[in-house]
C-alpha cells in the first residue's frame, strides 16, 4: 500500500464508486449486508462463486489489474450465463499483500465493474483484507432465471447434438505465448489469443437466449477444458458422447507458435464458452433460429446411450476414447490454466 | 492431499454430504450455480461476505478443522443477524494446500453445516481450489428480512441508549491465551475465553427478535472491537457517542492472565455481539420486552448530538475520546484479532 491506507478508506472510496444504480437494490456497499428486493415471484434467483488465486490461476506480472477485474467477474458470470441466467449483482472478496496500491485496487475494481462485460450486474458489497501470501479474489454472482427457464448439466438424452460457442483452445494458446515470454504479442492471432486468456467474455446474452429458446436439454460452461468438462456434463446427464475432431472449433493459429490446435481445443481450459445440447428432431429449427448477433455456434458430436464413455472419431481412424487431460486443480495435469 | 484427490471427487463427495434439504433450494452443489425460489414477495434478501485466511485472522495449529469452520459461519452470519436477518443459504470457496487431507476438508465442512450454529442455513455452492499459500476461506451468505424490517447501522438518533448483547472482551482474552501458548486452557475462565475466541456464535435470533421488536433504531455486529465498530455505526448515523466504562460488561476473570478486562472490552476484536441503540423514550418498555432466554443485554451509553465524537466518562475523571485500537487490516494496530 502506499502509506497506510485503512480498510475503512477503501470500503469508503468503493461505496462511493459503485452505490448501486439498480432499482432492485435496496442498500449496497457499507453495511453488514447488503439489501435486495426479491425478483418477480415467478423467477428463480441463481448464485455462483468462483475463486481466482496468484500463483495459480493468474500471474500478476501478465495482467494488469484492470484485465484481471474483467476476468475475474467473466469467470462467474459465464457460470450464470451457462445456467440461462440474467446477472443481477455479485459481491467480491479481496485479499491483497503490502505492496499493492490503491490505484492498483482501484483499477481492480474498475476492470470488474466494466461496461459491456458485467453492465447488467452491480457490485452490492464484499470484503476486504491484507494478507501475506499472493492476491486472493473470491467472487460471488447471483442472477436470476428467464421465465424461470434454466439449463442444467442433467438434462442431455441420447441422441442429443453437442454445440459449443466460439472457438476452443484459444484461451490455451494465448496462455502458451505468455509462457513462452510473449509479452507484446503481435499479430492479430497473438493478440486474439491473448486477448482470449486474459479478457475473457461471459456468454450471457447468448446463454439467455439459448434458455429461452427451449430448444435446448443441457447446458454448462467450458472452464476447465472440453476433456474434463464434456464428461461432467455427460456423467450428470447419463449419457456418453461421441466428439468428431474434424468438426471441431479449433484456432489453427496457434500452430505458428507450436500449438496443436486440436490438442488445444480438447484440453485447453479457460475457454468460458458454452457447450449444450440439442434434441436431434430440433436441430434443424435450432440452427436456422440461432441468431447471427451472437458467436457462431458448431456441432461437436452427439449424446449416446453408452453411459459416461467419451470417445473421439476421426476419419480413417479407428475411435479412442478421450482421456482427461484438462485442467484439475488437484491433480495438476494442466494443458491450458496452469501455471507451473 | 491423502494422495491425489480430484476436484471432482471432493465436489461429489460434498454434493452428497450436503444436498439442500431446504423447500427454497432447487438445486444446490454440483452444477454451474445454484438455483434458489424467491422468497415471498414481502421481503428482502440479504447478502454478505467474509473471508478468512490463515496467518491473518486464524493459526492452523490452534484451531480444529472443526472449529475453524463453526468460526468461519459464525463470521458471516453474525453479519446477517446484525441486519436482524433470517439466514438461509451460503456458499463456501476454499483453497488449500497440498499437506491438508482429505479429513481435514471434510472436518471443516462438518464444522460448517454444524447444527445449532447454523441450523437453518444451507450450503448450496461453492469452490475448491489447491493453492500455494495458506489456507484461504471465503463465505457469502444470504439471509431473509424478518417482515421487511432490517436493521441498519444509518438509524441512530442522537438520545438514544446504546446496548450489547453477552460479555466483550472475551474473544481477546481467548486469543492472549493461546498467543501465550496455552493450548490447553484449565480453568472454567480460560476455557470459556479460547471457546469465544474459537467457536463464536452468531447472535441470530437475537437479531431477529430486535429487529421484529420495532424498538431498535440501528444495529451492527461487534467484530473489529468497540473502539473501531461504534464509529462506523455512529458515522453511518450522523451521531457521536458516549460510553460509560463502568457499564461495559467486561469480561473480569482475564486479569488472572495479565489482560486489562476494561481495554479488551474496549479494543478486543471478534466478540461477534450485537451493538444496537434504542430510543430513550422505549428504553424502559424495551428492557421489560427482552426475553430471558436471549443473551444478557447491557446498557453502555448514549448516542450524542456531537456527531463523530466518541467519549469515554469514568466516574472521578475528566471524560477522554475513545481512539481507535481496534483491529484494522491495514494499519494492524491489533489488540484482540491480529496474529503477529
Amino acid at each position: 500500500m502506499s502509506g497506510i491506507t485503512s480498510e475503512n478508506s477503501i470500503i469508503r472510496l468503493l461505496r462511493d464508486r459503485y452505490a448501486a444504480k439498480s432499482a432492485l437494490v435496496k442498500e449496497g456497499i457499507g453495511d453488514d449486508a447488503a439489501v435486495i428486493r426479491p425478483t418477480r415471484g415467478g423467477e428463480y434467483l441463481l448464485i455462483t462463486t468462483d475463486m481466482l488465486l496468484e500463483g495459480i490461476d493468474f500471474r500478476r506480472e501478465w495482467v494488469t489489474p484492470r484485465s484481471l477485474g474483467c476476468k475475474s467477474i467473466a469467470v462467474n458470470l459465464s457460470d450464470l450465463a451457462a445456467m440461462g441466467a440474467r446477472p443481477l449483482f455479485f459481491t467480491v472478496s479481496l485479499a491483497v499483500p503490502a505492496d499493492i496500491t490503491k490505484r492498483w485496487i482501484l483499477d481492480f475494481y474498475d476492470g470488474l465493474t466494466a461496461p459491456g462485460l458485467s453492465a447488467s450486474a452491480h457490485l452490492i458489497g464484499g470484503d476486504f483484507s491484507h494478507t501475506d501470501g499472493g492476491i486472493s479474489i473470491s467472487i460471488t454472482a447471483l442472477g436470476q432465471s428467464t421465465r424461470r427457464k434454466v439449463l442444467y448439466r442433467k438434462g442431455g438424452r441420447a441422441g442429443d447434438f453437442l454445440y459449443v460457442t466460439g472457438t476452443l483452445g484459444q484461451s490455451a494458446a494465448g496462455l502458451r505465448l505468455l509462457e513462452n515470454g510473449c509479452v507484446r504479442p503481435r499479430s492479430r492471432a497473438q493478440k486474439e489469443a491473448v486477448r482470449a486468456h486474459l479478457s475473457p467474455e461471459a456468454r450471457c446474452a447468448t446463454g439467455m437466449w439459448l434458455a429461452q429458446s427451449g430448444l435446448v436439454h443441457c447446458m454448462m460452461d467450458l472452464s476447465d477444458g472440453l476433456s474434463v468438462d464434456l464428461p461432467r456434463i455427460c456423467e450428470a446427464s447419463g449419457v456418453g458422447a461421441e466428439l468428431h475432431i474434424a468438426d471441431l472449433p479449433v484456432f489453427p493459429e496457434s500452430s505458428l507458435w507450436g500449438c496443436d490446435p486440436v490438442e488445444m481445443a480438447l484440453h485447453g481450459g479457460e475457454d468460458f464458452e458454452l457447450l449444450f445440447s440439442v434434441p436431434r428432431s430440433k436441430a434443424h429449427v435450432f440452427e436456422a433460429k440461432y441468431p447471427s448477433r451472437f458467436p457462431r455456434i458448431t456441432r461437436i458430436g452427439t449424446m449416446t446411450r453408452d453411459a459416461r464413455k467419451i470417445w473421439l472419431v476421426e476419419a480413417g481412424k479407428k475411435r479412442r476414447p478421450l482421456l482427461p487431460h484438462g485442467y484439475d486443480h488437484f491433480s495438476r495435469r494442466a494443458a491450458g490454466k496452469q501455471i507451473p
